[in-house]
């Protein structure tokens, strides 16, 4: 974020200036919001018969995202999706959230305002509301820690837990998109300023720079109580497979045939020799759901399709735990489904 | 955090590992907890009869703490505390705590197990407990985002609004401390190993590293129905009392005569010419609570310190918003509450 100009700076307006600044620009209005933002703790009434999710992730600058090729806005939306599809894949119903930062005291008031804004338009469609937070310099880097509340009727949120031998894997959407969007931002990195992207690469990005919380799929799985279990593609379809196997004690096959994948990924993957379907298993990031229904349930998973009008693929089964995690290739070959997704602090 | 060992390296072990090894330190037990640490977000129960206070802190390494002199536990202490007095200002109960930490890929394991320590031991007596988090590198520094969860009596949340004409402010313990502690440990920054510190710079230090949340007294507070407003001491006691002023449209007269200071803290401040009133108003983060009472309450306050043999002083009234903040001095002579308080970003 770029030098702030004399009037408009942090100096100048002070930590509690811009909390006041930020409350004005999302302000709240839940009745179950007893005390917002603006003192020690906020205090929430609990909704009847329903239970309380919370869950908090972090974005850091140059690990999370680069001011090279995000915008503000863009770090605030996807903070704000990495969060919302958290509460999305127990199945619940986003409500309020926390926001943490620190930033250089350089940094200008304006792009923390965009920052929060690009968060609020994430949060917009399902009205979750901010209700508390912390904001402090930083020595170097932007950081950013978000903290969010929703609920879930009781007793019904779909957990890693629990999926069974024979039920069937499904997943939203197309996976990789983030993944390739995010290579063609770094390829070009140094030039992007002059870059102009074709429409396939756009959509690539705008993958990557503005991912969609499933929220409603999520939820209509609860209401209809379709699913045995469920988590958010964060890490990566392979590592996140791996997740639910781990926490279900089960094995899972996965038919590479039937891995959802955009056209202008397999563009991409084609135009730099990658394997598309690589490129899906291993990018993080997309944010689309990966849940497990009993196989008796698939025509009810296909009405939720087209009732959210959001794609949903049956991309393989629940084995034994003794099977492992294989992917099935197309041309019927069976192999190890490895795991090389990101992960924090690992040399690979 | 210094260089880790080959074997005991987040290189070795891994982002999933390390938050392994995070759960097995801290086991989790509560009948509200559904589902804790290790889903994409922790699922709990609301209590009979009671509102959720949920408040979020972060801790810099460079702003908030410095590795020269504070020990990974002190660190982890610290920012528990923070979020722990958050809860006791609102007189409630903390239950959970949400941990978001960054750190370079070179920090040890075992440093950030001692971390979790300091904050697990200073949640250990308030039984709350670790319900989730993330983990992440950090490009330069350590950064420590903390979420905590309570309870409290519905309706019943000491907010910062509610201070009325004639009300009488109360402190608990000793100000300043901490403050003075931290100067001490900065002007030997650069020879701390060779430092001996007096028994007397030995109190402060160990105030400003280990501070005490003050959970009790805001319970008792709230179960007898005492107070009007509450704050904790984090910004500094003038900037604090300004807060409650501000919230409650109200003004108030402090009696620096009144203002507990320690003999520690007159000790320090006699001999580096400084005014200890003025460290004591200005000082951060001693973390003790400010609350404001009527008058007619004042010997079931004294009760409330007798019980929870927490020292508590009355150091003021509440005037009308008119009146302004004004300190009284010891000679009688009156001037305006200064709020020079710390704030982010600010160049004072």
């Amino acid at each position: 974020m770029s030098t702030s100009s004399k009037r408009d700076s942090l100096k100048t307006i002070g930590e509690f200036g811009l909390i006041r600044q930020l409350q004005q620009q999302w302000p709240t209005s839940s009745p179950c919001i007893v005390k917002g933002i603006g003192d020690d703790a906020a205090v929430l009434n609990a909704r009847q018969g329903q239970q309380f999710l919370i869950s908090t992730d972090v974005s850091i600058e140059g690990v999370h995202f680069d001011l090279a090729f995000h915008t503000p806005k863009d770090v605030g939306w996807r903070a704000g999706v990495a969060n919302l599809s958290d509460v999305a894949a127990m199945g619940g119903t986003p409500l309020y959230v926390l926001v943490s930062i620190a930033v250089p005291v350089r940094t200008p008031p304006k792009n923390i305002r965009a920052l929060y804004r690009g968060l609020q338009d994430a949060c917009a469609p399902c009205n979750v509301e901010l209700i508390g937070g912390d904001t402090s310099s930083s020595p170097s880097h932007v950081f950013l820690s978000l903290t969010i509340v929703g609920s879930v009727r009781a007793n019904r949120a779909l957990t890693r837990h629990g999926a069974e031998v024979g039920d069937r894997l499904y997943v939203t959407g197309t996976v990789g998109d983030a993944n390739a969007g995010l290579r063609i931002l770094q390829s070009h990195s140094n030039n992007l300023r002059r870059f102009s992207p074709s429409a396939a690469e756009k959509f690539l990005i705008r993958r990557h720079r503005r991912p969609t919380p499933r929220i409603q799929v999520g939820q209509l799985l609860v209401d209809r109580n379709l699913a045995h279990a469920a988590i958010d593609l964060s890490d990566g379809l392979s590592s996140d497979v791996g997740h639910v196997c781990e926490e279900s004690q089960v094995g899972a096959e996965i038919r590479g045939e039937a891995l959802p994948l955009s056209s202008p990924l397999r563009a991409f993957a084609k135009r730099h020799d990658l394997d598309p379907m690589e490129l899906a298993l291993q990018g993080g990031e997309d944010y689309e759901l990966l849940f497990i229904a009993p196989a008796k349930h698939h025509q009810k998973v296909l009405l939720v399709s087209e009732q959210t009008k959001v794609p949903i693929s049956c991309i393989g089964e629940i084995k034994p735990k003794t099977f492992g995690q294989q992917l099935e290739l197309p041309g019927g070959r069976i192999q190890r489904l490895a795991t090389m997704s990101f992960q924090h602090f690992s040399s690979r």
